[in-house]
C-alpha cells in the first residue's frame, strides 16, 4: 500500500482482506453462461423463507423509518423463541456485527488476547487484527477435530476471549456438547467462551449439541446464532449472540443504533413463524448431505463427517492442484463450489447442500472432472 | 456497571450512549394514541421513493444471497451518478459505519487526534471514544455557525480527522462553500477532512454549497453522503464515503464483507434513478421549510436559518423547562419532534419538515401549547 501523508493504522497496512467466494453474476460474466449454479457460500438451497419475502414486501415503504433502537421487538420474539431473558440477546448487522462488537468491548489491545482455532472463520481473526488485539490460533487436530488441550494452554491470564465454531467452519465437524461444557468449565473466569452457532440447526440432533440449552449454566458463555443459513436471510443480514447481562449492557451502550436494518428486524420477527419452511430447510440439507457425502465417497473422494449445511472433501489422490483444477472445471461449466486456499488448504474443497437436483448436477460434474 | 469476571475495556465502562429519538410506537403505547406524526428523525416526509419500494419488493426473494463483496454494482451506479471514479467510493451500513471505518483506519489510539464541532452529530465523538481515540470538541459561535479559527487551533500534527456536518445537525446551518474550501487548504497533510453532507440535498443551492464537484481538488478530503433522506432509505441503511484512493484501498481492505444488505444495495441503485420522488421531496422540504420558519417566527420562536430537512428553533422566552414542555405537550397529543437536550441544548427543539398537513398540525399544536 502506498505511503499517504494522512495516518494510516499499521494494522490495517498490508491487511489481509477477508476472502469471499465467487457471485453468480461474475461465474455468469466470466464464462457467457446463462445459468449458474452456487454451492458456495452456505446459502439456503430453499431459498428465502416465504413469511419472510411477504414480511419484506409488506414492510417495503417503511424503509424510510429508522428503526427502533437496540430492536426491541426483534428482540422479544428471540427471547420467547429460545426461553432467555431479553436482557442477554443482542442483535446486529449479521453475526458478524457481533462478532466485531465482542473484539471491541472486552480485549485492550496490548493487553489481552484472543484465542481461536486454525483454520476457522476468518472474521475472528481478521477483527482482532483490525482492533490491534494479539490473536492466538491453535492449530485443529488432523481430522479436524479441536485440540482442547491445545486450545486451554493457549489460554493465559490475559485471555479475552475463546472462540469456536460448532458445527465447525469449514470442515463441517461437531464436538460432543459434554467436551464443550468441559471446555467451558475449564477456562478461568476472567475468559470468555464464544460459541458460533452458526449451523447449530443443522445438525442431526441439535439438542444433544447445542449449549444454548445449558447457557445459564455458564457465566462466562456467549453463543452466537444467525438468520443467514436456516432462514434464508444471509443477504438482509441479521444475526444475534447470547451472552452474560453485564456484557449485553456494555454491548449495548456502544452499539450504532440502527445497524440492524428495519426489514430485517421485521423479516426475523416472520422467519420464527415460518415452521413449515425451517422444518423443509432442514430435512432437505440433511438428506442432501447423506445423499452427497456417500456419492462423493463412492467417487474416491476424502469426506470429512459433517454436522453443517456443507461438506469439506478431498478429490482422490488430491494434491492442490487437483482440487484448484476441479473447482475451475465446475466453475467454467457454472458451477461454484469453495476452494479453500484462503483456510490454507488447498487440497480441499467445500460444497453447500444444494436442492436435490443441485446435487445431482454436482455431482455428475465433479465426475467428469475426474474423469 | 457492575464490575464483571471477564475484561471489558475501560473506553466502554460508563459509555455516553447515543440517545435516539422516540419511535412511533413507543409513543403510540404511551399515551394510548390511534395515530402518531413523526417529525423527529429527518425522515422523508413523502415516505420511501416508490422505485426503492417495487425494488424491495421484485429482490425480496433474493434476500437469502449474500450480496457481492464490495457492492461493485452500487458503486458503479454511484460513480456514474457524481461523475467520480469507483475506485473513490466506499459504501456503507449507512454513513454510520464509514464514520466508525474512517476512525478505526486512520488515528492510532493514544497517537493520533479528531476533531469536530461541539455540539455535532454524536457519532463522530461516540466512535472515538470507542476507538480510544482522543476527540477534541470545538465550540460552534453563538449563531451556530463554525468556529473556523478555533477548528484550525485544534488541530496539530496528531490530528488524523476533522469531522464537519454541512448543512449542519442540530442547527441547519450551512457555510458558504467557499469557506469550507479555505478551511480544507489551511489544514496540514496530514489531517484529513471529512464533509458530511447527509443534508446537502435539502440546499436552496447545493451546486454552491456542496464540495462535492471540488472532489478532485483536495488530496485530503473525504465527503459523506447518504440515502436516508432525500431517497427515503433511513431504515434500510445506505450510506457511502467519496475519498483518496489510497484511503479507499485500505478501508475495503477491513471492511466486513457483507454489511450493506443486498436490498439496500437494489434499491440504492433504483433510488438513483427515481428523479420525480427525489425532486418532489426537495420541494417538499424547501417549501415546507419556508413555511415553518414564518409561522415559527410568527408564534414568536427564534428561527435558526436551515438548509437541511429540519428547523431548529427555541420557544418564546425559553428556558429549558419551556422547550421540554413544549415537547412533552406535543408527545401527549401524538406528535414526535427532537429535544435537543443530548445536544446540551436543553431550551431548544428541533423539528423535521413534515408533509403540508403534518406541518399545519405541529403548527396548530405549538400554538396550544405557547398558550
Amino acid at each position: 500500500m502506498p505511503t499517504t501523508p494522512y495516518p494510516i493504522r499499521p494494522e490495517v497496512l498490508a491487511f489481509d482482506p477477508y476472502s469471499p467466494g465467487l457471485s453468480i453474476d461474475e461465474v455468469r460474466d466470466r464464462f457467457g453462461l446463462s445459468t449458474v449454479i452456487k454451492m458456495a457460500s452456505n446459502e439456503n438451497p430453499l431459498g428465502t423463507s416465504p413469511f419472510v419475502s411477504r414480511e419484506i414486501t409488506h414492510r417495503a415503504a417503511f424503509a424510510f423509518r429508522y428503526a427502533q433502537s437496540d430492536n426491541p421487538r426483534l428482540v422479544a420474539a428471540l427471547a420467547e423463541h429460545h426461553g432467555i431473558p431479553a436482557a442477554n440477546i443482542i442483535p446486529g448487522n449479521g453475526s458478524d456485527e457481533v462478532i466485531d462488537l465482542l473484539i471491541r468491548v472486552c480485549p485492550t489491545p496490548g493487553t489481552h488476547n484472543i484465542v481461536a482455532c486454525k483454520p476457522s472463520f476468518s472474521m475472528y481473526r481478521l477483527q482482532s487484527r483490525l482492533c490491534g488485539v494479539e490473536f492466538r490460533a491453535v492449530p485443529l487436530k488432523p481430522d479436524f477435530s479441536f485440540d482442547w488441550k491445545g486450545l486451554r494452554a493457549a489460554v493465559d491470564d490475559k485471555t479475552a476471549l475463546v472462540f469456536i465454531t460448532t458445527p465447525d467452519n469449514p470442515s463441517g465437524w461437531c464436538p460432543p456438547v459434554a467436551d464443550v461444557e468441559l471446555f467451558a468449565a475449564s477456562l478461568p473466569e476472567n475468559c470468555l467462551l464464544v460459541v458460533d452457532e452458526a449451523y447449530m440447526d443443522f445438525c442431526r440432533d441439535e439438542g444433544a449439541c447445542s449449549l444454548l440449552p445449558r447457557f445459564s449454566a455458564f457465566p462466562n458463555l456467549v453463543i452466537l446464532r444467525t438468520f443467514s443459513k436456516s432462514y434464508g436471510m444471509a443477504g438482509i443480514r441479521l444475526g444475534y449472540g447470547i451472552m452474560p447481562q453485564p456484557l449485553a449492557d456494555a454491548m449495548r451502550s456502544v452499539r450504532m443504533p440502527f445497524s440492524v436494518n428495519i426489514l430485517a428486524e421485521s423479516a426475523g420477527i416472520a422467519a420464527l413463524q415460518d415452521t413449515a419452511f425451517y422444518d423443509l430447510t432442514l430435512r432437505t440439507v440433511r438428506e442432501g448431505r447423506d445423499f452427497l457425502a456417500e456419492k462423493l465417497a463412492a467417487l474416491g473422494c476424502r469426506v470429512y463427517p459433517s454436522e453443517a449445511n456443507f461438506i469439506m472433501f478431498q478429490p482422490p489422490g488430491s494434491c492442490g492442484r487437483d482440487a484448484a483444477g476441479i473447482f475451475e472445471y465446475l466453475l467454467s461449466r457454472g458451477l461454484i463450489i469453495r476452494p479453500l486456499k484462503s483456510y490454507e488448504l488447498p487440497g480441499h474443497l467445500r460444497v453447500s447442500i444444494g436442492t436435490e437436483d443441485e446435487n445431482k448436477r454436482f455431482l455428475s460434474l465433479l465426475q467428469e472432472a475426474l474423469a
